[in-house]
């Protein structure tokens, strides 16, 4: 069991907050993880948001948390640890005092600020937090993406927060290391022989790595514009998972140790620049479609003016470490794809060829960890088909999902790393070095996509992306794998 | 779809011939893969039987089939290519010309004669057949086990039975192998890349192979005796078993070919002689105990009289070739057991030691290829515990559940040796020399477990065999696994 903590949330009535970190303490209290002397400590930016909070949200938890979670007695009694408190983060008062005494009056617990705030109000944050003599020993910070726009600005937002807290008690957060996949890949990899001995350019053709959303800009155009998908999904999300596959194990399962090996991962990333990155990279960009049966409006519409902003973007990435040698990484993301899910796919080499072209298609194993819509691990293997008495051999999988292994299990991934900041374990936590070696891969692929002959291709809202991704694998004999053909062996529509 | 055969069925009104082969004949029909002018000729020893003949056998198979495969439609269909022949297989008489003309009229068909029979008439009745001017170019025979007694004996069937019929056309069956798992251990292995580089000395701790029966003598005492569950069990189906796990990959997946492959191995496993028998193997002779909560008798008792034979056999086997170096293939069988089922485990290495001791015991990885009660394939894994916030470690299991993925499927492996036999595909069956080797290697284990030192040592009926052989494997720092244990990780009952 946890120590007590004062769990600060800076935006306490922000949409993060509602949506989740509430919903997420909820759950950790529900399941007895939860301190019961823990206090949550929401900021709001006046006094009629505080008077109305805990009606907030639990409005928002009975709409957030699934049907059978929410349990009124059981939130009357998780709400008593919740004490919204006024802060004005950029004005140093009497509500900054108040926050202090509330804090220090008592004991010294363990206490976790969460700054579910905008990067630019990062540094007068932490400085008002200083001055309330506030940062102690025991205290730490947790920072929510997007840290920065490119490598220099992370460093600046960095070297702001730095100012105020050592680097071991900065959590920087990403929610994809939260999901309970993402850290049973660390289980897989280095708590089986079988799949260690598989994991490396002897065994694996190449790897693939997928965040395909139905979305499209959902009111952050102004955000996104300025951003792309290139900074908002494969500089955090998609290079964190990339690290968690390329890693070498690390020789203790500690938050240095690991992270030390993800830095190694992100320093052994094979530059793109200059002409390189038209050849390794595809942009995209998409246009009026239809989703569902219902017709969207294209990127342009929907922001107002013109761009060559990309909503797509596929790369062939190389780590150049011994493991790796030459094994491609393929990594994709994009808005208003034609189906929403996230996925890591291994790609195991073909076996020698012994059965008859009549046995059928003989499909290579692959290791699939699906993140999205839900959490599962499969391999995809062949056997025979029992239903022919000529031997037929088929796909089959082997699964292991965990809404059936696991009866009433949601996985949580704030709830998690919320609870791991107040244990002060920063494993599933990005290091500074890991945002400066991610940025410094990603910086000159953006600068490369300034030229003319990379502005983004057109595709059509509810495909699977522009043609020229497509051709990026198949130049390699290779093709994306599509979210429901594990089975089938169905080639992908495109 | 097969060409039209002729099936005889010598003994066609015995024991295999009602339980299995009329049942499997019928599971074929109806699923369509029986031609529909195929003939199936039993033979009975007299007029009358003949006449009660088609009664018999659909009584039999009401019983023997599970309750929705009998549907009296399909059964009056089939049944109507059933024609019962009197035929005194020691006599060669006006009932030999009259199955002859039965055959020979009209057309050349397959022909397909199934000697379900005792060893001691295989000869005349190959001579009759012969004599009947039976045996065209187009004729195979079906012989069953036992097949002989030592070396010795089997050679001396074979030569008989040589006399007659080509080897090719000499169909030696083992109905172990024609079970969908054991088939599918060959897909699994040479059409899964994944499987077959994880399938040698660099990644396997060992391999045990288990058939596990609770019943007793079960009327076959004076047979049983003679004999030994090494003769009954080890010298055929454990050795098969064997043989498909540890043969190299064929470079064609014919008959020929991976018959050649078995005989390899069967060639390469390590003599066992003389003094080296007593530290590797271990015999027992269950005693009077209890099965279900019911007393039963034992050996001794049940057989009436005096005996050394073995009704319980465990053996360290090696495979001396390249890929199995040092890797020990623990085998054991026996009667009167605690449960019955029959299991195939690959052990792997365990991992690398980097999770620590709290995270809880890491189970190395297994792959378990299960024949009895049910056919499947698992793979055992560690995964992370989810129920739990720090990180702990628990065994899970992949699943391929063949009755889970095929609705109505039976497994029925003489129905599928049949059909082989019919269609002349000999993949699945045992070569002579493969009889040979495998004598080769179990004659001498028998002959020196006739010193005073080797004799059996008793063991509770309802228990898992002696303790000495829970002690084989402790002084290798291994244990047998039980059936129940794949996810508690419980410690198997002695």
């Amino acid at each position: 069991m946890l120590e007590a903590f004062d769990f600060v949330i800076f935006g306490g009535a922000g949409d993060l907050a509602l949506r989740k970190l509430i919903p997420g303490l909820y759950r950790a209290s529900r399941e007895g993880s939860l301190p019961k002397d823990a206090r949550i400590i929401p900021t709001c930016r006046n006094t009629q948001m505080v008077t109305e909070y805990k009606d907030k949200v639990r409005a928002a938890a009975e709409k957030h948390l699934n049907a059978d979670e929410f349990v009124v007695a059981d939130w009357d009694k998780f709400a008593k640890q919740i004490f919204p408190v006024y802060v004005d983060i950029a004005t140093k008062d009497e509500h900054w005092a108040a926050l202090a005494k509330l804090m220090n009056d008592g004991n010294n617990k363990q206490r976790v600020f969460y700054l579910s705030t905008p990067p630019s109000v990062f540094s007068v944050c932490c400085k008002h937090l200083h001055e309330s003599g506030l940062i102690t020993n025991h205290a730490r910070v947790v920072v929510e993406k997007p840290l920065g726009y490119d490598g220099k600005s992370a460093e600046e937002i960095n070297s702001q927060i730095a100012e105020y807290f050592r680097e071991d008690a900065i959590f920087r957060i990403d929610h994809y290391l939260g999901k309970e996949t993402v850290q049973n890949l660390l289980a897989l990899r280095f708590a089986n022989g079988m799949f260690e001995q598989l994991w490396d350019a002897k065994s694996i053709d190449h790897v693939q790595i997928t965040i395909s959303e139905t979305v499209g800009l959902e009111g952050r155009a102004s955000f996104y514009d300025g951003a792309g998908a290139a900074r908002d999904m494969v500089q955090n999300h998609i290079l964190q998972l990339l690290c968690l596959v390329a890693m070498e194990s690390p020789n203790k399962m500690t938050a240095d140790r690991i992270r030390a090996e993800k830095i190694k991962v992100l320093e052994s990333l094979r530059p793109l620049t200059g002409n390189t990155v038209k050849y390794n990279t595809v942009r995209g960009q998409y246009v009026a479609g239809e989703m569902a049966g219902q017709a969207v409006p294209g990127y342009l519409d929907e922001l107002g003016k013109q761009s060559d902003t990309e909503t797509y973007v596929a790369i062939r990435a190389y780590v150049d470490t011994a493991r790796w040698a030459n094994v491609p990484f393929y990594l994709r993301t994009g808005k208003r794809m034609k189906q929403r899910f996230a996925e890591i796919v291994i790609q195991y080499k073909e076996a020698h060829k012994v059965y008859p072209e009549s046995a059928g298609y003989v499909t290579p194993n692959r290791l699939v960890i699906r993140l999205q819509p839900e959490e599962s691990i499969k391999i995809i293997m062949v056997s025979k088909d029992l239903e022919k008495h000529e031997t037929h051999l088929r796909p089959v999988s082997l699964n292991l999902n965990f809404a059936d292994t696991y009866k009433d299990f949601y996985s949580d991934a704030y709830k998690r790393l919320m609870l791991d900041a107040a244990a002060g374990d920063a494993s599933l936590f990005i290091h500074r070095a890991e945002v400066d070696a991610a940025w410094g891969w990603i910086d000159p692929i953006i600068e490369a996509w300034q030229r003319p002959e990379n502005k983004p291709h057109g595709y059509v809202a509810g495909s699977w992306g522009p043609q020229a991704s497509q051709q990026l694998l198949a130049s390699d004999r290779r093709r994306w794998f599509s979210i429901d053909e594990v089975l089938s062996g169905a080639e992908q529509e495109w």
